[in-house]
């Protein structure tokens, strides 16, 4: 019986050439972490299916991969609903098992525990083109540091990773979702639409200032409030000086040392930073996830028109799920955007050893052959690459293809 | 609502020092793999069903983690069995994947195939000590080669990552399914008792000659048969000698050829090997896999009583699969062995970088805080780990803890 050939439905085989990018990605981002002192971990691909369904992982709670019960366990002809069948599934982020690990393990980490995790994560999405529903997330995480030395050490780390991988002239915008709380609060927004104004906020880079005016009135917004709101951003600056004004302006409705807090981040990152790259505020930055309790972040890059990674603070999650409060800092770069972005630039990995190749005629004596395989040995201690193989019959078309796969020596051993 | 802490039934949290082990071993296996010319490669962790239930994988295929369908897929009323309900699932090893892989991708790959997989894979087996249901798998296989080339260069790339980790003093057995084969013919046993016979004569070292020789009888094959058998195990060699006469004796029911392929793989490994190890040839090594059709090896450890890895010739597996012969050579290291047996050693992993603590006292002026990331980013641009975390009350108990973590060096920044 044939097999199915492809891959199932949104997911993808790795060829050669992005394998050797994904592994040297990984391997910069292992090197460059851990240079800021975080450490590597890992938790298995499957999670219980309750943990995967508290609420913490929002939408994606709809596109879980379940995996069946098994044995006697499976009770087939009982089965009243799907939640009969299954027991767990494939974890669709990277938060929720860190969480489930941290609890479980947090006598045997240090305090403040700086993560790194870098694994696949799997959401039954609708496929569309460069989003496959199995994909790799990569993310640092400070858990138990309540200052603003953790916000600093993740966008440092990651832009400092970016640098490496020859990115250049892209943003880190920042805000704080307390400032975006309190703007809506001072313009008259009822908090519990907060959510909805956030929504139709986040749009702006899409549909500019008088778009997001729009639809907050098609909404059945007050006009009143709209324009308040609205007049916020309006010649609002990028830098330091303009949270300044902003924290000035919403000091009733925020609380104390919010706005000082995120100059400290932007003014510490801007003139500690080695890399090519702008921090900027950005009062617009909604970031999906509701879980985020303070400073947010996102990477911009022009030649990607959408975000490359983000992350924030969020100090109540952990607790949420574990019953413990842990304050917590995040930073995900998006791993398969910046492969892809690698890939379209025909990026040459640095420092690829020399290809050797040698071909062997048939029924070599025994002596010559042990000297091929000595000598192979050798240049194979000094990192070359040698690949020994069988002379084909057609040796030119042999030869070209192992030219055309980077191997600038072709070596040929005959029977005398 | 607090969630399960502890991870799903057989599968583990991965803790920073043996992650750190792990990562290591993956690199060595990168690097050296590489110098022999394999080309990594990855498949998704989900699997068709119907490829995955092909009577290939063997024992295994009891084992697979289903997945559920989804969305209007599943109906859950029509369900007759758990077929109906399962479109996929999670692979249990990495030749299953390989086989599609290559069938869907070979025009794209060079010929011969040096294929490097590192990945992990899941089955649902009972839970014990050691064994995991989720455990990183490590295969190198070569797909299009059908000389020994291929095998000696499996067996040289295999022995030559040991050593670079470390590992002295350990075998590796060889055998041909062939030879196996025609010892049993040549005994007089029925071909279809074949499975039966290979069965107990693999517990050949657990119970010896004696035991096996009941056990046989016990089956109900006839004495003089078992004598005839046993008797060519009696007083035989490891070596190229062992294999030569024995050739000879078996002339009449073997392949020409067989016999002088297996000494040329013993002969060249012994005489061009660098590491530690013996290559001994052993006519009572089996394999459980019966999809094996020449050579096979196994590597044995003292420190470790079982295999630690393993692999042969399978040429008629892929074909099968895909219905286009494809001859196959592979080896898979237990990657979780490995890890266990260096854990176990307290082995150091070499060349790790030195650790250095900068605790910050609170609210540090800005310009000493600047300071103190300028001078964190000169250090990691060395490669050196800088930790920058905040001074806690307790710094005794903070300053041991980190020395305790292998940071040499702790420095602390005051306000003036």
């Amino acid at each position: 019986m044939a097999m199915k050939k492809k891959p199932v439905t949104g997911m993808k085989d790795i060829l050669p050439k992005e394998m050797e990018i994904r592994s040297y990605v990984m391997n910069q981002i292992r090197e460059t972490y851990q240079t800021f002192g975080f450490t590597q971990i890992e938790t298995p691909a499957v999670e219980h299916i309750e943990n995967l369904s508290s609420k913490q992982g929002g939408e994606n709670e709809k596109l879980i991969f379940k995996i069946l019960k098994r044995g006697e366990k499976l009770k087939l002809a009982e089965a009243g609903s799907e939640a009969d069948l299954v027991d767990s599934g494939l974890r669709y982020d990277l938060t929720v098992p860190l969480s489930r690990y941290y609890s479980n393990n947090a006598n045997d980490l240090p305090s403040p525990f700086k993560a790194l995790q870098m694994g696949n994560v799997w959401r039954a999405d609708r496929p569309q083109r460069g989003r496959f529903r199995q994909f790799m997330q990569c993310d640092i995480d400070i858990l138990g540091d309540n200052t603003n030395l953790a916000e600093i050490e993740l966008v440092l780390a990651t832009t400092t990773l970016l640098s490496r991988l020859d990115f250049r002239g892209f943003s880190i915008r920042i805000n704080d979702r307390r400032i975006l709380k309190a703007m809506a609060a001072w313009s008259g927004f009822p908090e519990e639409s907060f959510d909805t104004v956030f929504i139709i906020l986040d749009k702006m880079d899409k549909i500019g200032l008088e778009g997001v005016s729009e639809e907050l009135i098609a909404e059945g917004f007050a006009r009143e409030t709209v324009e308040k709101y609205l007049g916020l951003f309006k010649n609002i600056g990028s830098d330091v000086e303009a949270v300044k004004s902003l924290g000035e302006t919403l000091k009733d409705v925020l609380k104390e040392g919010v706005a000082e807090n995120l100059q400290a981040i932007i003014q510490t990152v801007d003139s500690v930073k080695t890399g090519d790259f702008k921090m900027v505020f950005d009062p617009t930055l909604v970031r999906g996830m509701s879980y985020y309790t303070g400073p947010i972040f996102e990477i911009s890059m022009d030649e990607f028109g959408g975000s490359v990674g983000g992350g924030g603070r969020y100090d109540e999650m952990i607790g949420k799920f574990t019953g413990n409060d842990t304050c917590a800092c995040g930073f995900s770069i998006g791993f398969e955007r910046i492969v892809m972005l690698l890939l379209e630039r025909g990026y040459e990995v640095p420092g690829t050893s020399v290809k050797k190749a040698f071909l062997l005629d048939k029924n070599l004596p025994q002596e010559i052959l042990e000297n091929v395989f000595r000598e192979a040995a050798e240049e194979r201690k000094k990192g070359v690459q040698v690949n020994i193989t069988a002379m084909k019959k057609n040796k030119k078309f042999q030869k070209d293809q192992l030219t055309q796969e980077g191997y600038t020596e072709i070596k040929e051993f005959f029977r005398n």
